[in-house]
């Protein structure tokens, strides 16, 4: 078994999020990875009983978005996958067609399943062979089955799986014990307890030849089919193949619990807060506050880029999905209007929020007070509403430039707090406020 | 085993964050419950490798106070329980003892650990005994021991798991299986699962009779002091003693991963937000937007109290850490702050963030624009930078009570969600900010 590379659970390919849907032109070159057609099963007809929600986890929203869009969007960007048929209940056939229109799942195919787990994945299977309803989709050399609650698996693990499938017949993932495991008695005692190395929990996916895991299915009890969990098992007593196991990160993790939900949120919050596009002003107090901002937010961890002029460059603006836009007057906000509508136009926010803040830096203190008017106020109310449409978020700031160096400071740190909690927060509830620094 | 009854994964007990450190002043009627002596053992030296970060996971903080500390409270909470015996690494001695003077932790004594998990835990016993350094204290009937990193356990389950411990010698907390579990062969393939309904996790707290984890910890050898990792084992194997399990809630997990940290804050801030008083203005108006205010809060499963006068009423303040006050002029501004200096003197914050949301209600259009001047702006900036020190963040919110009704029921709307967010993210980067309606 290979070692456990990752000690932390944020997902080790940050990148994901900014891949965009254009990188798929590769297609060809990426299905020469493997070399032979690889299909992925997602069963999704739980109810969740467990999380203490009305709707079953699977659909239940991160950042506006349900939770098996993610898992989805993850199979979706390895080029090498060709098909993920995604196996819903009856009643869940519908909004999933919705689902995958909406956020343009296009290599989804959804079927209706049964009554268990084991049922809704021999459903899935059967999607690719004749008589199984409909026109059998291609049938693939190796097909993962993955859980639709476990939205993080990078591609170098789902290669592993895949090629440790093609090799052995089956495979999976593993992770060691968190709590020991423990037999008790039938009167509820405990009668021993087992040795923690010795064993390991099975996780998602696992990945099989094609012909072996349909055969096990075909071959399996109805028994199995009501109470058995555990693919591999079946691959082992119905066709005698061993899987190969393989240790996974730690993200791969069931979403199980309502806390789960909220973990998988922060997850995703960080990853897209770890860069930040900063367009400053003419002035040289922008560029300025440009630099000291970079400073704050770096020091935090967060990549930051300086670009002064993003007009028409559009690889530049779909590298981030957070922009601070720094304007010496009400003018200014019209160009980060114009980036916003530009953003939209690309459908940069369709997977996940794009947030610009933008901040009006008065250059002296006259400037703003005493009048203490704020004619942009409504404007960027305006404005927010009509980017919310795009999921776009847009909120303002308003800094001056004190000739006071203390005040000066105190205002910039003020500034990088505020503007950091909103990319990290992401709220919907405070677009369209102008904040003061 | 008896059934687990929690379905959903919040605390058990909801009003936990709410009980006053006044409560507490029954402790002779609390101990009746058990009618002998309980104490806890707290291992803290890991060192939380896990969670990728730099600080042990113990000391991570949520809200602003280290896990470790909510993990105390839970206990401390517990009348019948008389001291906790916390057990941290040599350089983490001055750090708790600091960490136990700064929220009044009185229950509780620190000592120093051993290089494993099980030394630690016999360093925390032996403290209850003579010739363990210093003068012991008071030898319990019943201990019960737990891990730092487990802060969410209600009294209920606690009362159980002592009463078992004192029937049967020794009693433990058990957690149906997340994943199958599987034995690999040394090659890393496959060699059996387990069925998953005949075996349980393990989970803590823990609890058994002095006497004999004691003898049990005295009698184990160097191996299991170095390898173990089941103190229910140890009690078997050296005393013959079978403990007593019982399916404890899902809120036991072990914070493990970083992703764990924001699970347990959001469940934190979740039982945080579920009460809230409303202190209207005199006018109609505001006892009208008093009622919408409650209206929407309460579609949101939040419990809302409207009390149209509080001061001198502590009791009534102390009920609750989220507080929206309502005034028709900027001079109500200073009964908000009053109300906050009365919350502060009472260190209503010092376990949890107290939120204070003071709204201004225009009563008309042209009170507020078109001059569009803030003269509280200066104001709550200040008082918000006063309150910071107590815990209490401040924010201000203006709504206008416009004469078109759509109007005004979208500002109402706004001003919902906003306070709303304000409440459930406790975000201290937005204290002092004047949002808009």
């Amino acid at each position: 078994m290979q070692g456990n590379r990752a000690t932390c659970d944020g997902p080790s390919d940050p990148g994901r999020f900014l891949k965009s849907r254009a990188g798929r032109g590769d297609d060809a070159a990426g299905r020469m990875a493997v070399g032979f057609p690889v299909a992925v099963v997602l069963p999704a007809g739980g109810t969740g009983e467990r999380t203490g929600l009305a709707t079953p986890k699977q659909f239940c929203s991160l950042l506006n978005r349900p939770l098996i869009s993610y898992t989805i969007e993850t199979f979706e960007r390895v080029p090498w996958i060709e098909t993920i048929v995604v196996v819903v209940s009856k009643e869940s056939l519908v909004p999933m067609l919705h689902i995958t229109q909406r956020y343009h799942h296009t290599k989804v195919k959804v079927v209706e399943g049964g009554r268990t787990r084991h049922r809704s994945i021999f459903s899935g299977l059967r999607a690719f062979c004749a008589g199984g309803g409909g026109s059998p989709l291609p049938r693939p050399e190796v097909v993962l089955i993955h859980d639709a609650v476990r939205p993080f698996v990078d591609e170098d693990f789902l290669l592993q799986i895949t090629l440790a499938a093609k090799e052995q017949g089956a495979s999976g993932a593993v992770r060691p014990l968190v709590s020991t495991v423990i037999a008790p008695s039938s009167e509820g005692f405990l009668d021993h307890s087992l040795e923690r190395a010795k064993y390991r929990g099975s996780e998602m996916p696992q990945g099989f030849l094609f012909d072996i895991i349909y055969q096990a299915y075909q071959r399996c009890t109805e028994f199995d089919f009501e109470f058995g969990t555990e693919c591999l098992h079946l691959a082992l007593r119905y066709c005698g193949t061993s899987a190969r196991l393989l240790d996974g990160p730690p993200t791969l993790w069931k979403v199980t619990y309502k806390r789960d939900l909220a973990a998988a949120e922060s997850i995703i919050k960080d990853t897209l807060s770890m860069s930040v596009c900063i367009i400053p002003g003419v002035l040289a107090q922008s560029t300025e506050l440009a630099s000291k901002l970079q400073k704050y937010l770096a020091a935090n961890g967060t990549t930051v880029d300086i670009f002064p002029c993003v007009k028409g460059k559009k690889e530049l603006l779909l590298k981030t999905r957070n922009f601070i836009h720094i304007s010496e007057s009400v003018a200014g906000l019209w160009d980060a209007a114009e980036m916003g509508k530009s953003l939209g136009e690309e459908s940069h926010g369709l997977l996940y929020p794009v947030v610009i803040v933008w901040v009006h830096l008065y250059t002296s203190e006259e400037d703003r007070s005493p009048a203490g008017k704020d004619p942009e106020l409504t404007a960027i109310k305006e404005l927010s509403t009509t980017f919310r449409k795009d999921n776009i978020l847009l909120y303002g700031a308003q800094v001056i430039h004190s000739k006071v160096p203390e005040l000066w400071e105190r205002s910039v740190e003020r500034l990088s707090q505020i503007t950091s909690a909103l990319i990290r927060d992401r709220n919907s509830a405070f677009t369209g406020q102008l904040f003061k620094a």
